[in-house]
C-alpha cells in the first residue's frame, strides 16, 4: 500500500485522491486551509507549505509526494525531497515557477515565444516597452495564475500604472501576441522517462480563467505532432515525473509560440476523465509511484465546461446520457473554479447538438457559443 | 451538499463514495470494523449496526442513508427510515434478507424460481427431500452470502450431517437447478419510479464466490428482456429505489429461474465503471439522492475478474492499454474480496486476445479460461 503525499488540497488534489484510489493508494493532503476540498476525501495537515515541523510529519506519513499547487516554495519542495522521492522534481517546479527562466529554457530547446524581456525598475520597463512595443503584457514572474498578476500596456501612458502596481515583484514584459487559437498538451512522463500525450486541446478562456475545452482539437495544419515534440524535449531536458501542461498559441499555418508549462495537472486535461482511456490524474499517479502508464488514448470527442463562481443545476448535465458533472466540494465564491462537466459524444456533430441544448437550458451562450463554432 | 450515510464501510461503501464525489455528495460510513476499507476516503463511526446510540448520531449527520451490506439488522433500517429517508426502503431490505420471503414473493410475481421448502425441524428436512428429491440445497433463510450457510445434499444420508450444521437457524431446502449457466440482472429504480437495467451480465463462481463477470452476456435465446421485466416487476412491486441485482439460472432456450435478489449494488455490477455510460455506484446515488438517473447503456464489452485473497502484480493489469485495477484497500486474506480488474475491449476478439494473455501472465488459466471459451 503506498501512501502519496500532495501538497496543496484544492480540487486537483480531490480528483487525484479519487483516481488513485482504484490503484490502491492511499492520501495524505498539507494545506493551510481548513476547508481544503480534498479533506473531504482524504486525511489532511493543516499547516503552511514553509512549517517545517507539519513537512517533517508529512515526510514521515507518506512514501511519495507531489503536488495540487505549483506555487509551493521551491525550498520546501527541497526539503521534502532530502526526505522521500518528491514528483515532479523541485529544479523542474522551480523552473516552472518563474516565467522569465521557464521563457528562457523554451528558447534553448529552439521553442517560439512570445518577446520577452525582465523587468526589475521603471527605466528597464520604459526600454523593454521600447525594445517589445505595444500592446504588451506586463506579468510578474512568479505565483501568476489564471490571469492574477498580469497588466496589459496598450501606450506608454500605461507603463507607470502598470510598474505601480506589479513593481513590487521582479517581472517580465511579454509581446502581446495576436493568436488565432489558445491549444495545450497535456502529456505524462514515467520515471523511467517514457512519454504519452493526450490528444491536442483547445481552449477559450473568460477573464483570464479557462472556460471551455474541446479535445481533440481540430488540427487541419498538423500542428499536434510538432506540440507533442516540443513537450517531449522539455519533460526530458528537466527530467520531469508525472503530468504537465504546456499552453500554446497557435499562429495559423501549422505554427505557435509556447506560452507557459503547468508543472501539475491541468484544468485543460480534465476532459480526460471521461474522453481518453486514461485520465490525467490517473497517469499522474501511476509515473509518480512508478506503475506503468496507461493509454492517453481518445476514447471521444469530449468538451469540458468550467464552472466558475457557481454551480449550474446539474440535473440539466446528468439528463443527457454522456454528461458527467464533477463538483469539487467548496463553497461558491465569485472567480473559483467550483465544478466542471464532462460532455461526451460519440461524433462532433452529437457534441453540438447536445452543446445547444445546454446553451440554451443553462444560459450559458457566452461560454459554450465559442465551442460550438469549431464543432459546425 | 448532501451528506449520503452508509451502513457498511466494505469496498461497495468505498466504490461509492469515489463515484459519489464528483456529484457533490459527501459520505459517512457506520461500520463495526475499525479498519473498514471505505474509511480511508469516507470518515467513519464506529459501531455495531444495533447500536443505537450511534443510529442516532449517524442520523443526524447525513441527509440520507443506503446501504453497503444487505445483512444490517431490519429493526436499524427501520429505526433509521423514522428520522431520515432510506432506500432502499427497510421493508425491501427485509424481504430480501429473508430467501423464503424472497421466493415466495418470486413466485406471486410469476417468476419460475427452484422448488423450495421451510424448514426448521429435522422432520421437516425429512420431508422437504423428499418431496424435493435429491440433490437439493439446504441455505440458512438468512444472513447467507458468498456461498456461507449453505450444504449440498447429495442422498439421505447428508440430512443428519446438513441439518446439525445448519439447524441452530430457519433453513429453506432448495431444489438444485441444472442450469447452464448464471446471468445477473443489475438494474436500477428512481425515487420517481424510472427503471433502468444494465445489459446482462454473465458470471462465473469458484467455491461460492463470484470469479468473472462478461458484459453483455451473449443472448442468442433472447433471455435479457425477458430477465428485464422480471426486474421491473420486482423493484415496483417493492418500490425499490437504489440498484439492486437479480441472479438467474438460464435453463436454455429462453427459459431461466430467479436466484436471489440483492438489494444493493452488486459485484457482477462491478464492470459498469469501465463498461457503461454511468457505473452502478454513481446510479445507485443519483437515485438515493433524487438526481436523474444515468444512462445504463454499453459503452464497449467488458469482462470484470475478482481478486479473492490476494491481489495479483497490477502492472500486468495496467500494461493494457484498457486494463483498470481497482484494489479496496484491504489486508489480503483467503476467501476475502480484495480487489477486482475490469478488462475492456473494442470487440470480442480484442477482449479475447487480452485474456489470453492474462491468462498466461497471471498464471489464472482456472479464472479466466471459462470467459474465453464463451468470447471465442
Amino acid at each position: 500500500m503506498m501512501r502519496v503525499g500532495i501538497l496543496g488540497g484544492g480540487q486537483l488534489a480531490r480528483m487525484m485522491a479519487l483516481a488513485g484510489a482504484p490503484l490502491g493508494l492511499q492520501f495524505r493532503i498539507l494545506d493551510v486551509s481548513r476547508d481544503a476540498c480534498a479533506a473531504q476525501f482524504a486525511p489532511q495537515i493543516v499547516a503552511d507549505y514553509t512549517d517545517r515541523d507539519a513537512l517533517e510529519r508529512f515526510a514521515a506519513e507518506v512514501d511519495v509526494a507531489t503536488f495540487d499547487f505549483e506555487n509551493v516554495p521551491a525550498e520546501s519542495a527541497r526539503f521534502l525531497a532530502e526526505r522521500l522521492p518528491v514528483f515532479p522534481n523541485p529544479k523542474a517546479l522551480a523552473l516552472a515557477q518563474d516565467r522569465l527562466h521557464e521563457k528562457t529554457l523554451f528558447r534553448e530547446l529552439g521553442m517560439g515565444t512570445a518577446e520577452f524581456a525582465a523587468v526589475e525598475h521603471l527605466e528597464e520597463l520604459r526600454a523593454a516597452t521600447a525594445r517589445i512595443g505595444f500592446p504588451c503584457v506586463l506579468k510578474t514572474r512568479r505565483l501568476g495564475y489564471d490571469g492574477k498578476g498580469q497588466y496589459r500596456l496598450y501606450s506608454a501612458a500605461d507603463i507607470e500604472p502598470a510598474f505601480a502596481e506589479l513593481g513590487h515583484a521582479p517581472l517580465i514584459l511579454e509581446a502581446f501576441v495576436a493568436f488565432q487559437r489558445e491549444v495545450s498538451v497535456v502529456a505524462v512522463r514515467s520515471r523511467q522517462g517514457e512519454f504519452r500525450a493526450w490528444p491536442l486541446t483547445q481552449n477559450w478562456h473568460a477573464s483570464g480563467i479557462l472556460s471551455a475545452s474541446l479535445a481533440p482539437a481540430p488540427d487541419p495544419e498538423g500542428l499536434a505532432d510538432k506540440a507533442f515534440a516540443a513537450a517531449e524535449r522539455l519533460a526530458h531536458q528537466l527530467d520531469y515525473v508525472g503530468v504537465f501542461a504546456l499552453e500554446l498559441f497557435d499562429l495559423g499555418g501549422g505554427e505557435f509560440l509556447v506560452n507557459e508549462m503547468a508543472p501539475r495537472v491541468h484544468n485543460s486535461g480534465h476532459w480526460t476523465q471521461q474522453g481518453a482511456m486514461t485520465c490525467q490524474f490517473a497517469n499522474h499517479l501511476r509515473a509518480v509511484v512508478g506503475l506503468p502508464l496507461g493509454s492517453t488514448e481518445l476514447l471521444a470527442p469530449t468538451v469540458m465546461l468550467n464552472w466558475v463562481g457557481d454551480l449550474p443545476a446539474r440535473e440539466t448535465i446528468l439528463e443527457y446520457r454522456r454528461g458527467y458533472f464533477h463538483d469539487y466540494g467548496k463553497t461558491p465564491r465569485a472567480g473559483r473554479k467550483v465544478g466542471h462537466a464532462n460532455i461526451v459524444g460519440a461524433t462532433h456533430d452529437e457534441l453540438a447538438d447536445e452543446l445547444e441544448r445546454l446553451a440554451d437550458r443553462l444560459d450559458r451562450h457566452a461560454q459554450i457559443d465559442p465551442v460550438l463554432k469549431v464543432l459546425r
